[in-house]
């Protein structure tokens, strides 16, 4: 049979539970062994997928030549590291770190492992985006002249959630900023403005609204719209306007089918990321395999996570500071 | 100055009402008199409009070149024939008779005098279905296999109305069979169904929802469906398959907005075919002007009038007896 | 664990190879076992999904409590009788088979065994068509007034597949009739037209294109048009209209991303049913097993796959005879 | 008859034209002469519209108790004042002046002179944003969250064009700014970033793309993203997200239908302004003559204008510096 590759996975909350899910039943991958902080959610997946449960993340490593970590953010570098350093791929969900040293040290421990560590930017394995992205690479659209993305969610997580999310910036915009970057290139400057719209936030010192726009190498400019409390639904989409053509990927309805009364036609809204990119999820997991089992790069690496949270990170300085900040174009470890 | 076609104005309803206001402030003709059974109508409306108001159609005969008559359909082939002896440009709202010997003697009257005689099929005139007819004309979707369109009324007209209106098939679906024979060619088979979905319609002997199949000539396949009530708003919409490509027409829409609301995204839809076919409301007035300009024959003539008119007798008899309706290829006055 | 329903399945053509993916990967279904005529196509599958395939299909009967059956038409009532008499549960590809007697005979073989027999609608388990008949179901459209359906092909089929169809309506219109009935209700007369736009077909007697008019018990009206030869993509598309509203599916895109250049503005379409309906046929193994594991008895029964054939052949004479064909309201099994 | 206000044209160019044909088929106002520094161009026009031509503008004012001017920019404040100081009522093309302090005299001169000054900020009259800004000023979207607009056109002008306009912010990102005000209510912050996609425009110290960041007195944020060269053709949409609902203004289409070939669906683009905001141009006349008839002030008065200029005005000093640019809320005349 064609191999799939086991995959050990760690952290069963909300996305470790959709993963869960497809590397069960994925075609490249198979779920190997599952572990969380809970031991009963542990046994319960396990329970539910067929697979052993495991009660340390060590146990978990010993049990397939590859991890994935869905724990919470702030173990994630730890885990790469001791993953990397038992000579275990690793695909890990953003951010590998809120401490860009320590972030740094986890992506060096997977590079001198000769490991390879994929970091969850789902968008770039999502078919509509893949599809785009294709023809951009391949140069039909010529050079890029503006490039506009929006995120939003739909209603605000919980607050418990917020306390470690390490920011809006850190936690909704550098998905958009991973696309800027792989959709058009190197960003050189960077300038963020920020609002709650909902008291609740400016309570806590946080926003749920942000505008950042964006100047890559090449001189074009570039706007990205995110918020937390859109309120009628999730929403991505994202447009390359270029010389020669414009690409616009979109797509907010969850299903093919309109509802008519009398003066009015409507289409109903997606509620969350999960549904919105559920093929995406699937197929990061796969790419991830196809990394493990060609020994080609991953598509989003430590290096290319690291250049993302590097812009957020300079989008909160431009909030905070209301300048813009200028990033210097070699993104990444240097 | 380029002159304007100076026209006539016969019967101030709804239809002729837009007729007036778009002679009024036409580009290639203008309003020269308007007259109406009732006196007290053509008055209120010449003041309006800033025209003379008359008392007699011979009168409004006098008036101008050119006559439009949109009085009650009793009187359409009377009108045109005073008109055309004459020697005034008739333009006629459909039908020009509910007897088809009568129709007959009015077209022939009007070919017999040399003079322009257009018929109120006002899709022809549409810009967005003479978009693509020239297309489709110019062989780019190459041989048609199947043609599909639809007319679909927000809610019934009044029972007045009804009692005059030649029933569903002359009233509703003969400006479908127009387009089928404007846009495809010469139909050999109709095939027509109909129901009533409003009971008021069943209890005097009538229908408000009809499926037409039509044979061409060429052998393709075409399907009408047409309703009075529609609840949800007015539609037009036709199809056009070939074998190098399709061209759909489409246009459901009152605004270019959407609003959004917790789960759903809604846009407004038209509800008469006022709002949809404003343009070629105007637009088949500046064509009838330029046919009596330039000599050229007029679009829709007196003889595509009679072909649209017997095929809706076609369905109608197929209505009644449940059977297909072989119909001559040669449609029109012989 | 949450026990998945082992599923064995016969026949490994296109459709098979679908079912034998979305078994393998199931959540309430696995693949248990793997046959085909044609024993390296058995190994080669059941080596890719890492089951065993097995010589027999009396094998196959073995290996599981339930089978899939996705051979040639010519085959399934022979299979699901056996599966049935063994006690096995099925779910088969429509047609039970082309000769109503053969196909009743399979029926009442899976009555009398007290097993589920589920025929492959996959369009009943369509998400975008599920919700939207749950509303229609549930009486918020009101009474419904007009039916029309549309399933299109891009290219035709291969000749070796058409010579074993079972004729255009069998094959094609039988999903829309299986529609109609799930959404509208009972049906009583058919009219049928068909026609050949591909010279290919007329050559073989077959046709490429039809549409079909619909009257339902309630009096509606319904319209379906189909095609082999659409050319520009795969679309299958519905609309229901009522009193209180209307409600249309769609969903012709294959991915959410519009390519514009000068003047235009362009989407990708579909090429086929596996692109459209990916999600469906994941979802009819999942009900199976809930019927299965439930004791409810199967959305797709086979009273109801002969009900939609009994309509096939209806529509069949109907295109014969060039005549309207009376059904009697009690579709099915009397 | 109901009264046509008799306006007197000025400046028949390109903008000129579009206002003298929709004057001079208004249904509440009516053409009474034109003007224009090229008397040819003045008889010209006058013949094709059937009015008087005049060689002065001091003439032109004699001409009727309104006056449109549609001449070069530097020449809107004089005019403006000259038709003020004889008691006449004045629609006039943005801007008013380049220069604040001429253009702050010529709003004093008409209020001083008690006469209409409405100016030509087109998209206020547009159908599409009239219907959503009814429902937000209404409170259906609650309190406004996010705004975001867009204006592109498909190509750039003509260089000599672009040497009077007043620069890109001035020219393009004025319409936005003064939407902005409408839709949403004063901004408090300006914040702008340019760039030169064509180098032409480099070359000449211009720019042809910008992205402009606001903040409101509300605290919402709002993004415009502009350009003068989005080659795929002409496009102006606004979104308006609020904490109830949202609002999204779009229709970037030329004709409603859709071209289908093998694995594409196309649609036509706008190219330009006047075919986008068509009914616009006319509802903006109607309305002129609808405040000087009752009275009621201009729904775009002096005062709104000199608001959006210096809106525009604060990008210009932010792009020129790097910064935001704070803005008085006190926007207008003080």
């Amino acid at each position: 049979m064609t191999a799939r590759l086991p995959v050990a996975l760690a952290g069963l909350g909300r996305m470790g539970r959709i993963h869960a899910a497809n590397l069960a039943r994925g075609s490249a991958v198979r779920l190997a062994a599952v572990h969380d902080a809970d031991p009963e959610v542990a046994r319960s997946v396990g329970e539910e997928l067929d697979v052993p449960w495991v009660a340390t993340f060590d146990d978990l490593i010993d049990a397939a030549p590859a991890v994935a970590i869905s724990t919470p953010t702030g173990t994630h570098a730890e885990l790469i590291v001791a993953a990397a350093e038992a000579g275990k791929h690793v695909f890990c969900e953003k951010p590998i770190s809120l401490d860009r040293a320590t972030a740094v040290a986890a992506v060096e421990a997977a590079e001198k492992a000769g490991v390879v560590l994929q970091v969850g930017f789902h968008r770039r394995f999502d078919p509509d985006w893949v599809v785009a992205a294709e023809r951009i690479h391949a140069g039909e659209l010529g050079e890029v002249t503006l490039f506009r993305t929006t995120l939003r969610d739909m209603n605000p997580p919980n607050p418990a959630f917020l306390a470690h999310s390490g920011g809006f910036f850190a936690d909704v915009t550098v998905h958009d900023l991973d696309v800027a970057r792989w959709l058009v290139g190197e960003v050189v400057e960077v300038t963020a403005h920020g609002a709650a719209s909902d008291p609740a936030f400016a309570e806590i010192g946080d926003i749920d609204t942000a505008v950042v726009v964006l100047r890559f190498a090449n001189g074009a400019l570039g706007v990205i719209d995110n918020s937390r409390s859109a309120r009628y639904g999730y929403e991505c989409s994202t447009e390359v306007m270029g010389t020669l053509a414009t690409a616009r990927v979109d797509g907010a309805h969850r299903h093919n089918y309109e509802w008519r009364t009398p003066g009015w036609a409507s289409r109903d809204l997606l509620s969350n990321f999960g549904e919105r990119h559920r093929l995406a999820y699937i197929a990061e997991l796969e790419a991830f395999a196809h990394s493990v089992g060609s020994g080609e790069p991953a598509k989003v690496d430590g290096r290319a996570a690291l250049a993302a949270f590097d812009l957020a990170a300079a989008a909160e300085r431009s909030y905070r500071t209301g300048l813009p900040v200028t990033v210097d174009g070699r993104n990444g470890l240097s």
